[in-house]
């Protein structure tokens, strides 16, 4: 069985777990704190980031999320989330990374930085300048989702696919860290709403960072 | 036929332009200067980034390395570059990923910025101490690529791949600005030697961006 080396609030592992879950592939959590710096962690990922994926029965090692979301793609046949024409293929695939690197670095790290990291390395108190930026980027952001879905269904087009659990698994975090103001971004509340009744993403929401709670609306399916 | 948005020392576009050239796809070089924010470009690319490929007789546009990389290698047959089993191809977007994020946030983003966008946005001097940091990562870095290549003929496993694009990308815009010390670094350099020689690689060697004159030892295939 795959071990999947995450923490509760690590969004790329979020995405890897999302599509695990939707293509009903089972898994074994392995809790890894990356800002550790453990020696058999860094063994495994010289990069020293979450998600890894092992299956030590297969000698299989895998990590960086794009590579392992790519790779249950091209294994596991059911349901497929790169889907439709090259092109299509080719926009989903472009906001999986818009959500990865733009969305993450301009509001989850440094949510993540300063309301988890701080507090659990540090001791130290958030900087309020650093989370108005962030809360501030995010409206900016969730305006281009809105846009998004006023033309499409799903992030990504038609489907469902990797940009939605991408998205969510980012959103969600950031949600988390009450980071996002939900007023004002009515389609991506819908999409929201709908998202967090999925079978794959309720055990993301249940679950907690020790220290960290959550918004009372935070796993609330009609928040 | 294919226009390339870039500029000449942008590694993303040189990594499509690599993948362009192994796969014998022509393309027309469009220059764009992504610090500019021009209207018409944010227009095709919210995100302001650099590649944008587009082919207007077919209405497409691809925008994210990444995307770009993934549909040429779905659409065109000829020369793949993310080949082998599963496990390898999960291997190769882990590289490719690495050098895109991790090598370029530590090595290539603050190289560019202190000796590019300072001396053309800004008008100053680069910082010695950013500059200082940057180089010791690379020296790091190359560490990493040098233990790969002790164990593999190319750097993501025993073809050439989309890993070598990648790392060549990076490490071709890192050299012209000045920021590698090959001492030390023979696995590296052997690999280098031998890639600076493709076909694919030899026309962007010689490009030179306005303003900015690489060492005397950049384009020389036997440095």
């Amino acid at each position: 069985m795959w071990q999947l080396y995450q923490f509760p609030l690590c969004p790329f592992s979020r995405k890897v777990r999302l599509l695990l879950g939707e293509k009903g592939v089972g898994y074994e959590l392995m809790r890894e704190s990356p800002w550790e710096r453990r020696d058999g962690f860094l063994q495994m990922n010289p990069a020293g980031q979450t998600p890894v994926m092992a299956d030590p029965s297969r000698n299989l090692l895998l990590m960086d999320s794009t590579a392992i979301c790519e790779y249950l793609e091209e294994t596991v046949d059911h349901a497929s989330m790169i889907n439709g024409t090259a092109a299509n293929r080719a926009e989903t695939r472009r906001l999986v990374s818009w959500f990865d690197h733009q969305f993450y670095q301009d509001v989850t790290a440094p949510l993540l930085h300063e309301r988890m990291i701080k507090r659990i390395v540090h001791r130290a108190a958030p900087d309020a300048r650093v989370l108005r930026d962030a809360m501030k980027a995010a409206i900016g952001h969730l305006d281009y989702v809105d846009f998004l879905l006023d033309h499409r269904t799903w992030i990504g087009g038609a489907t469902l696919g990797l940009a939605d659990l991408a998205a969510a698994a980012q959103i969600s975090v950031t949600d988390y860290l009450g980071g996002i103001d939900w007023q004002g971004h009515e389609q991506t509340a819908r999409w929201y709403r709908g998202f967090k009744s999925r079978p794959s993403f309720r055990p993301l929401l249940n679950e907690r960072m020790d220290g960290i709670a959550p918004p009372s609306y935070y796993n609330d399916v009609d928040f």
